[in-house]
């Protein structure tokens, strides 16, 4: 059976069946299944939207990459925005688009890759819309709630700040690199979602951003809503061991493919410079955390990568 | 120029600078430009959210519509969710995916056409994103609040309550006909928000849904809800002067474009036996209304129109 023989009506029933099985929280007053889906904040609380967008070629490809991972980054991705606020997630919404041909297992793994990263995150699925489209697109919009006036930002980053970052980067880049030989693209991104929150409530929180594009594409975005400039350290950037050694087998350049590999969602975030020690930075936000620069009047001082420039993850 | 020039982060600026020029109200704490927008509900209300998209080929073609339309048509589709939830609108969202050789005048023309009906229903653009892909879309997340727990319910219809509709019906599915001969879609649907806020404040009020699909399809999903049937008349069903001649010159039936056409985003709702006359309904909602039948026990008797069934709008 295929998404046509099935029908919207259809597909729409099954997901929202599978979202019931996975559990409703309390604070979702309605789900799936009237004209929209209404959520109870608490009390002083500001509401945290995003939306974002996977789409077949330009973001995966149905040869490579399995439909539950698939619908595991679609969001995480937007997750991701909502951990980069320091906001805990209410609900998401999913508006899919996919060729009438469409398999239903297929379908079933995506939802079932929504549902693994809804259910792990606490960010029940209340919503969206299904449509025809020759291509496969799945665009998310993560709900979120945070205390009024603590949302993280962009442009709260101050000289002498220190520059940190969570988890490891490249992870993604090298997968997709990988994909080539190995067939499947197999790694799900970590939306940080209790580090940033545990950010937003610190007192020597600085600035925040997720990291989408690459490490130095997004430092540049927080570095220009914040007016400041920034020092890097190339050797300081967090990776797993054997790292550069997997990306020369994969022909890539470790320092650009840190720097610059795109689809990590760690968080990156600056401190004021009385904040707490790494180690116990890494205890507070319940995550690994690396220091790797410092905010400076202004420029983008990066040692030991002459070669890798602003590079990024253009979209066209 | 087109999209491909321009490229991603050129049209997320033009969009935000034509956002801002359009107006921020008070309570978007973090518009466009930030990981996340951030917005400010009144205390005590709930956060109502429903998620739309017009695809390419599927809801427009680029040769019969103009860009300002798509545009107008994609965020009253979501805004008019809200209003049949009783929602007063927070701001939207809006995903847009689309090739590198669209020309940016069409982008122009379809930013100008959201933020058309973003101005005159006081619901900010506050995010969004940009993807390529080879056919165009735009899925558009609405955001509202509601008084606590005085969301209109597609379940809270009961027998005996007085079934009314909004405005008319069928000028979506006669414009879409005529466009074959004219060459152009020119209907732009209008979201009852004041009408559902009104409705949601009121003692009477029953059940509401908005009407996307086509009056008996939809009317269908609100029976369904609430457990009861319905007895409908074709004849009372709201059509514009010389409806039924236009109807039969562009080849349609008058009674199933009334019954069927879809995309007419006017209120289908219930009031209780007790509620005022439809003068006064009117009055209080702002807008023209029609009582077209009643809610009975079970069944869906359509009176006047023998052969319609329950077409309704099929996505696959």
């Amino acid at each position: 059976m295929n998404l046509g023989e099935l029908t919207e009506f259809g597909w729409i029933d099954r997901i929202r069946r599978a979202a019931e099985r996975a559990g409703v929280p309390r604070h979702v007053v309605v789900g799936i299944g009237d004209d929209a889906a209404v959520l109870r904040p608490r009390a002083r609380e500001d509401v945290v939207v995003s939306t974002d967008a996977l789409v077949e070629d330009a973001h995966f490809r149905w040869r490579t990459d399995p439909g539950r991972q698939v619908g595991r980054r679609a969001v995480a991705a937007s997750l991701s925005d909502l951990a980069a606020m320091g906001a805990r997630p209410l609900g998401v919404t999913v508006a899919f688009a996919g060729p009438a041909e469409l398999p239903v297992r297929r379908l079933d793994a995506v939802t079932a890759g929504l549902l693994d990263v809804c259910t792990r995150c606490d960010a029940p699925l209340v919503g969206g819309n299904v449509a025809r489209a020759r291509k496969t697109s799945l665009t998310v919009t993560a709900l979120g709630a945070v205390r009024r006036g603590q949302a993280l930002r962009r442009g709260s980053a101050r000289v002498g700040d220190r520059l940190l970052v969570t988890g490891r980067l490249g992870e993604a880049a090298l997968s997709r690199a990988r994909a080539g030989r190995t067939g499947r693209v197999m790694h799900t991104p970590e939306p940080r979602l209790q580090a940033g929150q545990a950010l937003a409530r610190a007192a020597w929180a600085g600035a925040c951003i997720d990291l989408s594009d690459g490490l130095v594409a997004d430092l540049g975005h927080l570095l220009e809503a914040s007016g400041v400039g920034a020092r890097v350290a190339v050797a300081d950037a967090p990776r797993r061991k054997g790292f550069d050694a997997a990306c020369r087998r994969a022909r890539l350049d470790p320092a650009r493919t840190l720097l610059a590999g795109g689809e990590d969602y760690e968080l990156l975030f600056t401190v004021r410079r009385h904040a707490p020690s790494v180690a116990v930075l890494a205890r507070r936000l319940g995550v690994a955390v690396t220091e790797v620069g410092e905010i400076v009047a202004r420029g983008l001082h990066i040692e030991g990568a002459a070669q890798t420039g602003r590079g990024g993850f253009r979209h066209f």
